[in-house]
């Protein structure tokens, strides 16, 4: 099973045109390039703009109060959980740590995953109990380990103290009392929704076919006919369907968990859902470690190695790593200053 | 005693005056304003561009290097502490607590105060236990409640993990082994020596007389009169000199404190430093709530009252209050886009 899927992933003819362009130090011969690129447009797509959203239309004056709210650590029970606790911005938007630390000191029960690109998954976080970012950050305020508040009118009241009022009303202007939990989310959402970073692979994927290398290239051609892009597709490469982490072997055999996390099935009691979790997104995935649903392995070629392991049954190769890594290397995106700009709280 | 202050600190022909020009709703005379702000230069001075040392000059990579080591996480025992976890950005560098939070939720003795324009003063923090912004930096990564670290060594490896290795070459050329917790130091406090923001006040003290308004400038002439500049001088309002905290009546009678704090007596052991706190700057002061050591009191207008009880022995009126709150909000600088700009950690 093993041997055929290898062999159809990289067929021996091509593998000898590798072999000709890496040795020689040139660009692959433009027809494999050509090649390559209609591949992975099949699979792939640039980022969009914004990621959109018809329940909660993207505007300027909530993308304005949503980032301050992102920032927000006074509606917290402690006073030191925001959004970016979890969700630090030099850090792209993850923690850095295995599992997330809530108010005081609660630990959660899964890795912070980065609010880049996020916003067009299926569900936010892992298991599928958030319907969307708007739901994860209308959950957040009185979630136990999160923010831990002992009511949204607790949090209403004070933003109102904290004097949020005039924002929520240019926001949410239709609205006759604006200040709720409700419009809490739809701010921190829309804000979310403008949170794209464009990567090399976007102006690859758009046909500069210069913007990411040949060892890339080659990674880029193993992810997609090794079978990670079987998950791992769309403009995020992830995001869009839940699958098993351990279709091949339990992954606490190859991971360094602590503990079985049964996933999904928490949430449907499903045994078909047992250690099924949320195909997560490889954008800026160089960027965010530590990796799994329990943040725990370091280092992403081993993450890479473990996936092949565990998913596909593939025992992949230094090599192959190596170009894989490159290729997750050229999804690291750029941060819009006006992004990385921190606002002024009231 | 307290009449014959009053009367000193507002003599009766210059507040017909004031009043006569409030009743007009014109500015005040120019005798009179010319008056004020060559008083208010004989205490105060504009900020400097940069607060500079000689022991520590302030060049651009460390800088560069600083502010990415305000903002790192992963040099602290719990991954979830740096400079920025008491002094975020968006709440002007302080953090809205009464009493810092560090590492596994230590409480820290006294609260956060801000690092914008803090540079220049005696010491750092509130009791004479740090020389200078450096030697802050430098207990904060092995101090028990703040990065809680087990050694100096710990941190320079994790630097190094990180891969902070060239960055520590380029801010340190002549170094061998530039990766020491002595040039973290040195480059955080680099860093914090730029964090100076201008006010209205400063535009004021440089001759732009409409800079701040006519109830600010009632304020600046009370808070220069009824002797709260005696402390609060030199561009930072503040900083310069240790002070006992209930010099006319003890603090704790007037504020909501929990417990009464030895102030530099911790660290002198002099019965003369029991209750004696550095004089805290004022610049930003109407932003980094709640005031005091301890951060007992939530209101500006508050503090400023027990202030003028507890130091001087004065019942300030509701509109001497508003006013002297006027003058402090024009302390209230604009903060460089730079600043504000989060750095993206390696």
């Amino acid at each position: 099973m093993e041997k055929r899927r290898r062999k159809s992933y990289r067929p021996m003819a091509e593998l000898a045109l590798l072999i000709v362009a890496g040795l020689a130090g040139t660009a692959l011969g433009s027809s494999v390039d050509d090649a390559l690129l209609t591949q992975a447009r099949q699979v792939f797509a640039p980022l969009p703009e914004v990621m959109s959203s018809a329940k909660n239309p993207v505007t300027p004056e909530k993308v304005k109060l949503g980032k301050m709210l992102l920032y927000e650590t006074r509606i917290s029970i402690d006073g030191q959980v925001s959004c970016v606790k979890c969700h630090p911005m030099s850090l792209y938007l993850a923690d850095g740590l295995k599992k997330a630390i809530g108010n005081n000191c609660k630990v959660n029960p899964r890795n912070s995953p980065t609010l880049f690109n996020a916003a067009s998954q299926i569900s936010a976080h892992w298991i599928g109990n958030r319907a969307d970012v708007e739901d994860q950050a209308r959950q957040a305020v009185t979630g136990p380990p999160a923010f831990g508040m002992p009511s949204n009118q607790a949090v209403e009241l004070r933003l109102k103290q904290l004097g949020y009022g005039p924002l929520f009303r240019q926001a949410f202007p239709g609205d006759k009392e604006p200040v709720t939990v409700e419009n809490f989310a739809r701010a921190v959402g829309a804000f979310e929704r403008t949170l794209v970073t464009p990567a090399p692979f976007d102006a690859y994927l758009k046909g500069n076919q210069g913007a990411i290398n040949q060892t890339a290239k080659m990674g880029l051609k193993t992810f997609m006919d090794a079978g990670c892009a079987a998950c791992h597709a769309s403009p995020y490469l992830g995001g869009q369907m839940y699958q098993k982490f351990g279709i091949v072997a339990p992954y606490w055999q190859y991971t360094k968990s602590a503990d079985k996390d049964d996933g999904r099935y928490v949430v449907t009691k499903n045994e078909t859902d047992r250690y099924v979790f949320k195909v997560p997104i490889l954008r800026n995935v160089a960027k965010t470690a530590p990796y799994f649903h329990d943040g725990s392995i370091d280092s992403l070629g081993e993450a890479v190695w473990i996936m092949g392991k565990v998913q596909l049954g593939k025992g992949l190769s230094k090599a192959q790593v190596k170009e894989i890594n490159a290729f997750l290397d050229a999804l690291t995106g750029e941060i819009p200053r006006d992004i990385l700009t921190a606002p002024l709280l009231p």
